[in-house]
């Protein structure tokens, strides 16, 4: 609660040229903060240094992981690793629920699928892009060009290596690069919690801390049947992590739009996400009541809800952050410095001069735009979007390609088809509720006489429509899908399913709003965004680091605590002793709802040194795809790994602001203390610690 | 994070006449919400369940406290005994830091002074007070018939009983009321634990939840040097207190304005409350400046920095509060109920029907004078107050008493002399801290050209004037200031001193708003706030409870979570786990700062059972001045001791909230534990509990 004022000083410091502030950025290995690393923390990596903590992690599917033994043994998030487990997992051995063990290297349990890839080389090839570009070329043909070299740099070098490779584009195309992976494709479960001491606290403890989360799994990499020796691992640090210790994060952050233009944040904090955050309480609002009348109803709306309060909490965090005064301010002084810098070019001018105005223009019909693009639109029922695919396949297909709506291009067109016939069950009375409420807003929103209220309500209430749908439909039915999918045209005629129906008369005012919003807010948001993004490049190099693109990248902070929102200082570790206490004092198992205990925790507990650190706050700079990243300290070995940041600091999406912007690990110690004491695991602690 | 939307619908039944919400209400115990209480918890107290609930809880200076055993051991805070504790401390023995236990009773310690009281008969006197209005009276005359009235009465009923009397009026004047309280002023200390424990995480944790603070203090009342044997006393529970379980607490609740006007709620948060939030903000920032200037400066000002601290975290609470949409849509429907049954009422419309327009017209002269108000303070410097009250001595005890500021007449003047001359130590340096911030505030909000401004600059900066006045002034030494206090205007027309001419440039324009606020804001908001206070209480009778008052009051409702501002739900209990936890976390002793614990805590840990309740929260309606009050499950037993509410709840100031308004209490079972294996408290422990 007292950082507000030390922040209000350094505002009064924010020069009229951007410099990165306290510990931020998410750095590319190619191009590290050294200078800031050794003034700040005099702390020098050598080139050794880098290249084992590059090849000590690994890219997961949506996150990152770490071999952490000499004989590939690698460590996840339990969150990462879930769908794995979930997936060796039987009727009889529900290994989420329950844990897993592996009682010697023989009984580990191979994921069919499961593939992590070890970066092994990274090449900048920008000068092959852009050598591709015939002078004279429009932006989209440029682009094109860009995008089809870069393409066939990868296919290149893909046979000429025998890695997998990858186009990056970083710095918005201001470079590019081919990162060279090698991947394992025989990925071994060896060792998980249960989900409810990994996810203690669920939903409700999502963002926050202070936090006691066991959030890890181990799997292990084998190559020809046998554990694979990898080139380098990152040992389990035997020195206590302490308050103030540096600490480096290597991962694979996903996305970030810090480079947005002051205009587009302001939409963001004024429009769209409390547009976003009203939405989902109406929704909200309407599944509970639908929940409180039954049991059943209470069960399969748990998800949704769930899912609507995870997306709650991010919102309001980033809303919060984009409120504070000194976000937009910094965010105005850098764009009034590159304002100045592009003046001053006559080439940066003329490509980019007007860009900002353009933007303006683009978010002015993005405001205009929004409730009518937010409320004609298919998800608003999950069932309605079945039918509206199914109708809309016969007429797009008899379009050449390059006219159909994108999701129905040739490139497309399976990933459409395989969506309509998985087999993932819709309860329609749960659909209902939200194509309810979705006619609901638009009728609010729009009006009643909005032509598209008119044509799906034709006098009737949104409740009565969503009744009278979801009553005669059958297209929850996997089968009945596929039946009108085989069927074509002809079975789409002949059905009288009444979400058909209702989807032809949804269909034109969808296809309207999405080409105005596709004419008037997305391509100008693209052109002219890169536009900006190329005369940033131009004007600040490399000083700056490139937004997330889901590629390997750096990040760096001390243990730190912060002032939470609650209105305290948040303690920098938390300890066995705070699992125990948050279980008790909701009462103790099983009452304890989210913060229940496995039963062998309870039983076990005796066995602990309660004192153990458990999960611990750092200011690396992160978002969503670190999950699994490797904590290291100076001497490049594991203190923990990275599971979530705080509330507070979900701004960060936006603006970088180092008060708050706090990741979460489990610690390295916990991890083994539980792997030893409860989870019979001492011959997998033994192998980390390399005893 | 999820009760906002429930609040949401909540609001939607808000009606047209105002019911009270939930738990809501601070009662008297003439009438208490008894078909509530049956109604929604299934409790009926009986007569003798209530007396004994108000003979076993005293009244503390600034709080409250309870019997707690037959031989007339007392309960209270720590934080409402530290006077006291501190007074029998010693250089040698110091109780605050190392805490106190009476090895028996023949050491407890008495405390000179200490006095605290309970309540024996409260007698409902508005028909005697009303009686003694002359009619044709004018609205001031007839408060001042009132005042008298109530006066006599508590003089007569004094004399009569030998009890000490008090005048109480209840609903704004609805009904006047003399308690009358037996009087005990022997009361000796018998144990207490350590500051660092019984106030653990200090002003951090100070109005947030979870928390672990042992905030107690055991005193033992004597008569005639013998224990006394109370009429009843609430006996620690041998029951566990679960969440979900009905809590009562009994004490005496300060201070509310929840019967302000929508228009004065409106000015509090969008005036009143950011102007001072940004005034102490601007002083937080300079001290912390002076504080990194050396370790004294750090040390005096950091009791300042504390209290600005726990002022803003009070206002955050009540800005947050104010800020939910439905806290003011609330007081608007209650608002525009009684504005209807006052326009049906020709005696209340000729009464009150002009008030809230009045009241209006007070608020906009408020916000109009607030700046000058407010920097032509002379709070604005502790060492410019004292030469302004020197100065102004001498002319103002030469007019008859009724023409007097008000802190001079004849029944104010003894105190205001002896705060002139008490020995608290004032250091120039921090005061001119203070002087120099509050004259560029006044530069900053008034302009350069603001006569005032002139008069107090004449062309030097703040800094300048600040310190040439605090270099030359001998104002901080009390003696000087006593010596010019005697020597009166001869002396003071002598002195050189700088800030006594400070003091004579500042007096007239201090006086100048001080009479335009008193004229225009303050005189038409009493008058008019009693005016409307007559109407509600003819409207609503005592369906409702009156603002605190300091008077003896019940609240109620259960142990329950709630939603915290930083995103998660709070544990209904926190444990002695949760205690080690919070110092591991932070590092360990010493270097856990205010969550550090005494040594022999630490030595003592392993005797605890460490899943004993510490803290719990209960949706208590509470405001300051119930510390120290009882909370008593249905069986009238002590459960714990309220000792503060939360930061989320602090809108209950002006609108209660059902889903923030949390008190937190130290549990019965934490103050056994910690007597029993900690403080060497085994006897009184076993008295407490009947042993």
């Amino acid at each position: 609660m007292r950082l507000p004022c030390c922040l209000l000083s350094v505002l009064l410091l924010v020069p009229a040229f951007p410099v990165l502030r306290a510990d931020e950025g998410m750095w590319t290995f190619d191009n590290l903060p050294l200078g800031t690393l050794k003034a700040k923390y005099g702390f020098e990596p050598s080139a050794a240094w880098l290249k084992r903590l590059q090849l000590g992690t690994l890219r997961f599917p949506g996150g990152t992981g770490a071999f952490v033994s000499a004989d590939g043994l690698v460590i996840t998030n339990h969150h990462v690793g879930r769908g794995s487990i979930q997936q060796v997992s039987s009727g009889k051995a529900d290994f989420v629920r329950d844990g897993f063990t592996a009682s010697g290297r023989d009984q580990e349990v191979k994921v069919p699928g499961l593939e992590v890839m070890m970066l092994v080389a990274t090449d900048e090839v920008t000068a092959q892009v852009n050598a591709a570009v015939p002078p004279g070329s429009s932006g989209s043909e440029a682009l094109k060009a860009r995008q089809n070299a870069l393409s066939a740099l990868k296919g290149a070098r893909e046979k000429a290596s025998g890695l997998t490779c990858e186009g990056v584009v970083l710095y918005q195309g201001g470079e590019y690069w081919l990162y060279s992976y090698r991947k394992f494709t025989d990925v071994r479960l060896v060792a998980a919690p249960e989900l409810q001491v990994a996810a203690f606290g669920g939903d409700a403890d999502n963002y926050t801390y202070p936090r006691w989360n066991l959030d890890f799994s181990l799997f292990r990499v084998y190559e020809h049947d046998r554990p694979y020796r990898p080139e380098a691992f990152l040992p389990f640090s035997a020195r206590a992590l302490r308050a103030g210790d540096l600490t480096l994060i290597s991962g694979h952050p996903g996305t970030t739009s810090r480079q947005e233009t002051l205009e587009q944040m302001r939409y963001a904090k004024e429009v769209f996400i409390p547009f976003r955050l009203k939405s989902m309480a109406r929704l909200r609002a309407a599944l509970e009541a639908y929940a409180a009348t039954s049991e059943e109803a209470a069960r399969v709306s748990a998800d949704v809800l769930y899912g609507l309060d995870n997306s709650r909490k991010r919102l309001e965090g980033q809303l919060a952050g984009l409120a504070r005064p000194q976000s937009l301010q910094l965010v105005e002084a850098r764009e009034t410095a590159l304002r100045e810098a592009v003046a001053k070019d006559p080439a940066l001018r003329a490509r980019a001069g007007e860009s900002w105005d353009r933007i303006s223009g683009a978010v002015a019909d993005q405001r205009r735009l929004l409730a009518e693009y937010n409320t004609v639109d298919p998800r608003i029922s999950v069932l309605l979007g079945f039918a509206l695919t199914l109708a809309r396949l016969p007429v797009e297909q008899a379009l050449p390609s390059a006219q159909r709506l994108p999701e129905f291009t040739e490139g497309s067109l399976k990933a459409t088809r395989d969506r309509l016939t998985n087999g993932r069950p819709i309860l329609p009375s749960l659909d209902a509720v939200r194509l309810r409420t979705g006619l609901e807003e638009a009728q609010a929103l729009l009006g009643r006489d909005h032509p598209y209220v008119q044509a799906m309500l034709q006098g009737r209430t949104p409740a009565e429509v969503a009744q009278a749908a979801m009553a005669g439909t059958r297209l929850q039915e996997p089968a009945y899908r596929r039946e009108l999918l085989e069927g074509g045209a002809a079975a789409l005629a002949a059905s009288k399913d009444p979400l058909l129906a209702l989807a032809r008369a949804f269909d034109p005012f969808n296809r309207a709003i999405r080409k105005q919003w596709e004419d008037q807010v997305q391509s100008v948001l693209t052109a002219h965004g890169a536009r900006l993004a190329e005369a940033r490049f131009k004007v600040l190099g490399k000083s700056q680091y490139p937004d997330a693109t889901f590629s390997l990248r750096l990040s760096f902070g001390p243990v730190a605590t912060y002032a939470t929102g609650s209105g305290t200082l948040a303690q920098p570790f938390t300890t066995f002793l705070g699992l125990f206490d948050r279980n008790t004092g909701w009462g103790g198992n099983p009452a304890a709802g989210p913060w229940t205990l496995p039963q062998r925790w309870l039983d076990r507990q005796d066995r602990l040194d309660l004192r153990t650190p458990f999960n611990f706050i750092y200011a690396c700079d992160t978002v969503g795809g670190n999950s699994g990243s490797p904590v290291v300290n100076t001497q490049g070995e594991f203190v923990g790994i990275n599971f979530d940041s705080v509330y507070e600091g979900q701004g960060g999406y936006y603006v970088y602001d180092d008060a708050t912007k706090r990741a979460v690990a489990t610690d390295a110690r916990a991890i083994l203390e539980s792997l030893r004491k409860v989870m019979d695991a001492g011959w997998i602690a033994d192998e980390l610690t390399g005893r």
